[in-house]
């Protein structure tokens, strides 16, 4: 069977900081094949790589009689699109630089886009998700982190040293939370699944109300805990996403007032509350926006990358390499 | 004399709260002629329209025999490059919206560009003053409010509604003063001229110190003041400046954490304070980067645009009407 009767495809790869994903994607957004691994970011580069070269061989192999793969797009976090590297990544132990593109052309003989992971949820929305059409918006990961990805004028925002959009450490208060990154007081600290769960444990002491959260530990606790309760009207729980929504949405005011868009995409674990998050940021983006953006500007749930993360990168390589 | 032989030149329009300036000016920035009236922003825009057309017809007839006009480029405040209008402006009594682009092209038969006039002088820096060959960065105007001008990628940030760049209405304290715009704790209420001297105002309260500013008014008192007196290290005024750098460096922090930009380009009458302004500004933007920005981002005095501000419209011009 010739390369013309194919389905064309891209090989999107997300590596995280616990599970790798690839996925063999159509342009449509359709992802074809794919599998999961455990990252092991604690090993060396070089077992990471053996297991990847075994992983996509793997997929290629099952897929090569009815897929054309094009290019290959990676997602990783701490990624820089001007160097092709991943640098100095907090989460994965493979050293100060890894060159990702140079390494994965040379394994696999195919074109190499590669992207920060929250900039590439970003054009993943815009090409297969909930920003489809638009071409000014700001997508939020609300994670362990904060991940943000901007696109301006439909294109991805990435600065003079291609690390633009870390929304997450915008300063919320100089004598605030101590943050992962060495700063206090970014907003990832307040804002995050890590973020909600510090001022569920900040209420616990300061109200007096029972709740269910109060017989979790700190390390047990999980966003779907505080979901969960909060669905339930627990006071604690409840007055969590308020205070947490507060201070995300009048931070995303300030986003606004820079760049003008006209949406914000929410995804990540605290994303999944739904309108119990959604609900405290719009009222409080809207109590600080500038007077020409009130109103105009949407808060929408991610479609497209909080189903499958591999949907960010593929969009970054049907862009980068258009057919 | 044919038009051959004439020298190529831009009508460039700032149309102010109180001054209008009109030039032409060269591709290479040189102002071959200008002009300066009184906007008299309380009358109608008839008024205002028939002493432009005077004015332009004059200096039109005056270089008609060297220069050869290619088009209009016009800087105004609340000015929609998308629509071409100039919107709500609240120091001009124009009316609810004013059709710039509509009316300059009847009347003086060119092609007309319009923006947003902190905008057009990011783009005067670009192309003619301390931002020559960069590709990322922010001016700041700091004037009586504060302006802002966002270039990513060489060209100008304007948002999916034509308003990007509104930085003076960041968000500093929700508890804070009260904003011109109606927020409170905008930017630009503490890193401005009018910021400063609210801050002067506050320091001449708290502190026991001796200082001339005591003699002032709030009414007489203007930035050269407090600059002249920090320049002969009055405590009070250097302390506001001290107060005054650290707001705004630390909000310069969270600008890069969007944007990653190269450098900040400041002008307007606060930022001829020169060091005892960026000094502090400098110390503080540091403290509050994050680490991937650390030390990457530079703090200059803008250049052409604050020796004259037709070179912000003239920039638009050349660049929206390229020859």
């Amino acid at each position: 069977m010739g390369n013309d009767k194919k389905i064309e495809v891209v090989l999107a790869i997300d590596i995280g900081g616990s599970l790798t994903k690839i996925g063999l994607v159509s342009c449509d957004g359709q992802i074809l094949d794919k599998k999961v691994f455990q990252t092991e970011a604690k090993r060396p580069f070089s077992d990471f790589l053996e297991k990847l070269r075994f992983e996509v061989k793997d997929i290629i192999q099952k897929n090569d009689t009815t897929l054309n793969i094009l290019s290959i797009g990676v997602g990783a976090p701490n990624a820089n699109p001007y160097t092709g590297q991943i640098e100095s990544p907090p989460n994965l132990k493979w050293g100060k630089t890894t060159p990702i593109v140079k390494i994965f052309k040379d394994n696999f003989k195919l074109p190499v886009a590669l992207a920060n992971d929250a900039n590439a949820a970003a054009l993943g929305e815009m090409l297969f998700g909930a920003a489809i059409g638009m071409k000014n918006f700001v997508t939020l990961t609300l994670g362990t982190g904060l991940g943000s990805g901007i696109i301006v004028d439909g294109k991805l925002l990435i600065g003079e040293h291609g690390a633009a959009g870390e929304i997450g450490h915008v300063n919320v208060d100089p004598y605030g939370r101590m943050c992962n990154c060495g700063l206090q007081g970014c907003l990832e600290t307040y804002a995050s699944v890590t973020g909600i769960k510090r001022t569920v444990f900040e209420l616990m002491a300061e109200m007096r109300e029972d709740s269910p959260l109060r017989s979790l530990s700190f390390t047990e606790m999980t966003g779907v805990d505080i979901s969960n309760a909060a669905v339930k009207n627990d006071k604690i729980a409840l007055k969590a996403f308020e205070l947490t929504g507060k201070i995300l949405g009048s931070k995303m005011a300030d986003t606004v007032a820079h760049l003008d868009i006209e949406a914000f995409i929410l995804s990540g674990g605290l994303s999944k509350a739904g309108d119990i998050l959604i609900h405290p940021v719009k009222q409080h983006m809207e109590q600080y926006l500038f007077g020409a953006y009130k109103g105009k500007v949407k808060v929408l749930l991610a479609t497209a990358t909080s189903s499958d993360a591999v949907l960010g990168p593929a969009a970054l390589a049907w862009l980068t390499f258009k057919p």
